[in-house]
């Protein structure tokens, strides 16, 4: 049975949306136990199915980690202090990714041997059903080479627990595919790779074919990543809008929409963040999944199913028994 | 009348689509005087309308600088050293990128005062003609912050040459709209910019919404800088793919993209870099354009434009005087 606790505020649209998500999540998984924590009265609809921690305060949107870990009475910090205290599973949040993220860290602490703790996040790729597992998409402002090297072998423990790939297709995300292509960081964390034998290192990859479905785990720092991140979604975003207007036309473009209605679900499903869940912070001695702030119920629940997914997997000794064997 | 200065081998598509490129441009603009290198023989139909310069050697995709400066007889060294020796306004090539960057760059030299030259492109925005301009996109691996100042100058001035902009809108690309975000060089060039009050400095920009019209120019580190105009490309190709499937699914699906053809077809070129023309190295004595590699007809011909336009408007000498007056 899987323990998983529920920051339910925080997030943008409050806790409407992580109630919902976890009365939905309750209706498809009955192997689950469920701790909230938040403002109790807006938590009513949840009684008798969950256990309800009430706490009073609501860490800000922007709110650092020193903020978090001054807000004791904060739905975040009594569920990061619950996880802690009980040893439960699993836990998850829509606030503030800073916040959240250093306040679970100074509390869970790091798996031994780990240098720095990574952001992780499958994307889609251009072949159905596949995903790439990119780290670090934004726990960090900087990382060394060292540290690149032990996320690429994060990244790929975490492709082979959850995927179940045996041996992932490991990339430094860089300017160049030839070695010597790439920051100052990189070419070091290529050297280090390569003359370790890192098994499945492929090279380096251009962040255009990052997403062509032939990486397994694709490895940068963390400011780099997430430039990778958001620039990815700016530009599905602004092609979104121009084929929407495209539709929006006229009454005949309008009833085009009609007839490929179906592949364009399939794309906004695909290029939809809300189906994968938000991301997971990887080295920390539990599973921690950061839902997106601006969350809706959908995005939630998965959230809530990627939680489940990480404790049943058991992802975090599997990096605990890797680090030990590196 | 605008002196430019072609090299017509080394692209991927060798010199046929050069030919039909400048066939067209001829077209177009007869207030032009070009110089065509290569070998003759391929560049005969060109014969009467422009100016032949034979050269035996292609310079390979792949080569750099050291390897380009040994192929003395190579179409883009001859173009390189007849811009130099004559003067000439701009020079165009779709050959190996970092061998022609540094060999226009070692031959023409920077302009004084001029740390580092930045490749700069213009990227499409949500808002319909609007572009942004963004430097740097590859020419470096790394830049120091006052690199990063001098970037945000030379795209300044360029936004104002060429799109009239009289107080460009000018971000620093980072992971966070906050002063206090970002890598520790971004973080240091905010800090310098703020300190000099540099006109038009708007504090930083997140990948996401680098292009959704608000920005005139974004400056970021070459390593960076590549990986959002590859990750851009990555996924705008990943969802072109997408929408084609999405039409082709049946008959119904085909007949509905007779009804947004028009709109679909305006994405399509808004997103199409073969309609800007490929990239600009600023900072450097002369007006240097190089277009894709894959360039086609179409993709040259606009590479053609753009020189045309950089020396009309004089671009090497507002940095000149840009750079001398900061």
């Amino acid at each position: 049975m899987v323990k998983i606790v529920v920051d339910a505020m925080g997030g943008d649209n409050g806790s409407a949306i992580v109630v919902e998500a976890i009365n939905n999540f309750l209706k498809d998984y009955s192997d689950v136990e469920l701790t909230v924590v938040g403002k109790k009265e807006e938590l009513e609809s949840l009684e008798g199915k969950v256990r309800i921690l009430d706490a009073r305060d609501v860490v800000p949107m922007e709110a650092g980690a020193l903020e978090v870990m001054r807000l004791k009475n904060s739905s975040m910090m009594v569920a990061i202090k619950t996880m802690k205290d009980e040893g439960l599973d699993a836990i998850v949040s829509c606030g503030s990714t800073g916040g959240f993220l250093s306040a679970a860290t100074i509390n869970l602490k790091m798996i031994p041997g780990v240098k720095r703790a990574a952001l992780v996040a499958p994307f889609p790729t251009s072949i159905k059903g596949k995903y790439v597992t990119i780290l670090d998409i934004g726990a960090n402002n900087e990382n060394s080479p060292e540290e690149l090297v032990q996320f690429a072998l994060m990244g790929k423990l975490y492709a082979q627990s959850i995927y179940g790939i045996e041996q992932p297709k490991t990339y430094l995300l860089s300017n160049g595919a030839e070695e010597g292509k790439g920051a100052p960081e990189v070419k070091e964390a290529y050297k280090l790779l390569k003359e370790s034998n890192f098994e499945g290192f492929s090279g380096n990859i251009e962040a255009r074919y990052a997403l062509n479905g032939d990486a397994d785990v694709v490895v940068a720092d963390g400011f780099t990543g997430n430039i990778f991140l958001k620039s990815s979604e700016g530009i599905a975003k602004m092609m979104s809008g121009m084929i929407k207007k495209a539709f929006k036309r006229n009454l005949w473009s309008k009833l085009g929409y009609l007839h490929v209605r179906k592949g364009m679900k399939e794309m906004a499903d695909t290029m939809d963040y809300k189906n994968t869940g938000g991301a997971m912070l990887l080295g920390i001695n539990g599973n921690v999944v950061k839902a997106h702030g601006s969350s809706d119920a959908r995005a939630f629940y998965h959230a809530l199913r990627v939680a489940k997914l990480l404790a049943e997997k058991d992802v975090v000794n599997a990096i605990k028994k890797g680090i030990e064997n590196a």
